[in-house]
């Protein structure tokens, strides 16, 4: 299939990053000593192109849909859980929906494929291809046609949204089942690495999952390419992200990833523009064992490690406000000349900074 | 020395973690899915007693004082840092003040003993014990008075603090020198596993530390009472620190412990009254190499590892907002009930819940 064309834009520019690193260390603390947050405020200075980063009108998108594989039985919930859990966003009782309020991020939950018909609320948008995928073991989970569209959506969602910075989140039942296959696909690992308990099954269900998805993946041999796959595994709800991420890149926009889903959404989207995961920050790795072998496929290091194994953007959001601080750190902080601090025994006043502290 | 009576309340309330349990077992998520969140939630309900927690009015206390030990070459800076830096914290240029500020973290530097005579400034206590302490290679650092007296000041700092949250931090060239000895004296550590390089020393640097703490650690081979070593080791933040952590946990306030300085007058604390530790959050753990060793001697394990090694509070304040979310999970998610979403397939729905999502 055929995508709308594309230009990321490249994040290499030296001056610019020599500009970010020098006022990182002439920040009043030891040379690197605010750790992987130095690390962070370079990236987000680098993706915004200022030494004075500043996030705006931060938007949580939230990609929910239906699965059909889900009637094999790879989930410990039945899928209606899906439609319920959309309403429990909308009424602001979720998980994602009470981080989101704490961050003030705007919360938009979008039905790609839902098998139930929502009412029009607040914070709703219906972006729907159909009402849930089609069984991926009988067939591809959706056709080309679809898939196309549902990145499509996904691209138009993050144009009309403000700011300059998108959290992602999703909800399915049965799609760490698609993740699994994706990143087996995509990243040759063995299936049996990427599959894990989901939401919560047992041991019988965990090797059900197995042997359902290696049936899947052998009946689906021949896509080996990233659009084919994610036609043929689903979906509708990663398929949309795929389209988020690509389109936030575009704009230079920060991409906050949640956890395995979403992850496997970018891997999708890395293998179309590989420069996407310069726009990515990782915000935690779950306890799905795939989920940290994805990470190492993208070259992405996790913020968090909390056994968080929830989705729906609740790992990006617990992340957010280390975005925060690591872009204030380059706004607020002093700099030696400025507050009148000694530089370290011996340092070199001309060179950059050498820090100082306890 | 004697400390005024000082009585910890026990947090082992079955009724209350039970309820707490329920509480979060039944939040609309699988059973576990919010990972460390769910027992960080759990803590915050024990120490403010409700299954509805609610941090409030947060103090961030940074506590400074110089080391004589400094003058033997142990730090990458000279100790004018010290006074330096309490004037960048006042000022608001300092990384804590930064993060003190996107957090509305109330921000009180004491002088515990810096070798600098401030002028009145708000947020500013003086509670200065001497200019410095002695030089540990020549003797104790402080006399028993002077360790009590900082002791008795921390805890009467802490009481005329509002809110229901101390977040601690700190300030004083040569200040690792004395976590590391503490944490080899009273934890038992081999020194060389205690040691390193603090704000940035080089190979030589290091070496010499590490010879000059050996010396140190012979010359006081008698202290080895927890208060005793204190005294003899330094310093008067470390003091007034350990008094900051004894009265929080009295008064059953939540205890965010920052870094290795921090750490290490935790670790005082818990040698005077054990029970203080289930007062306590670590909120990260450092690139200090002792620091791993001192949260896994106090058994706490940290929210964060970002490479910190910073101090001032910096940690505890980047955790912060993790605190937040726990209690907010608790306050504002919605059950299964409340939301109408179904638990797990084959799931009892009279059983505490198992959890619903992706």
């Amino acid at each position: 299939m055929n995508l709308d064309p594309l230009r990321i834009p490249d994040l290499h520019d030296p001056a610019l990053r020599d500009q970010l690193q020098r006022a990182i260390d002439n920040k009043t603390k030891p040379r690197g000593a605010l750790g992987r947050i130095e690390a962070l405020a370079l990236q987000l200075g680098l993706i915004l192109g200022s030494t004075r980063p500043e996030l705006m009108a931060p938007q949580m998108l939230v990609c929910a849909a239906d699965h059909g594989l889900a009637a094999r039985g790879v989930s410990a919930y039945p899928s209606d859980v899906t439609w319920q859990m959309v309403q429990n966003f909308l009424a602001g009782g979720a998980a994602v929906s009470v981080l989101a309020r704490q961050h003030a991020l705007a919360l938009t939950v979008v039905d790609c494929g839902v098998r139930h018909d929502f009412a029009p609320a607040d914070g709703l948008l219906v972006r729907k291809i159909a009402p849930g995928t089609h069984d991926a073991s009988a067939g591809p989970a959706m056709s080309p046609a679809q898939c196309a569209q549902a990145i499509a959506n996904g691209r138009q969602i993050v144009r009309a949204l403000p700011g300059n910075a998108v959290l992602l989140g999703e909800m399915g039942i049965g799609n760490t089942s698609a993740a699994s296959m994706l990143l087996a696909r995509l990243a040759g690992v063995p299936l049996a690495h990427c599959v894990g308990v989901g939401t919560g099954l047992d041991a019988a269900g965990l090797a059900r999952k197995r042997e359902v998805l290696h049936e899947v993946l052998a009946l689906h041999a021949g896509a080996t390419d990233a659009l084919a796959a994610l036609a043929a595994f689903g979906g509708f709800e990663i398929a949309t992200l795929v389209g988020a991420v690509l389109e936030a890149a575009a704009q230079r926009r920060v991409i906050v990833v949640d956890g395995f889903i979403t992850g496997a959404a970018v891997m999708v989207a890395h293998a179309v523009a590989p420069d996407v995961v310069q726009y990515c920050v990782a915000s935690h790795e779950s306890a799905e064992p795939g989920h940290a072998l994805l990470l190492k496929h993208l070259g992405l290091q996790p913020l968090l490690r909390m056994d968080l194994r929830l989705g729906e953007g609740s790992g990006a959001a617990l992340a957010w406000p280390l975005l925060e601080s690591a872009c204030r750190i380059l706004r607020e902080m002093a700099s030696f000349e400025a507050a009148g601090v000694s530089r370290r025994d011996g340092g070199d006043d001309t060179a950059p900074g050498q820090g100082a502290a306890a």
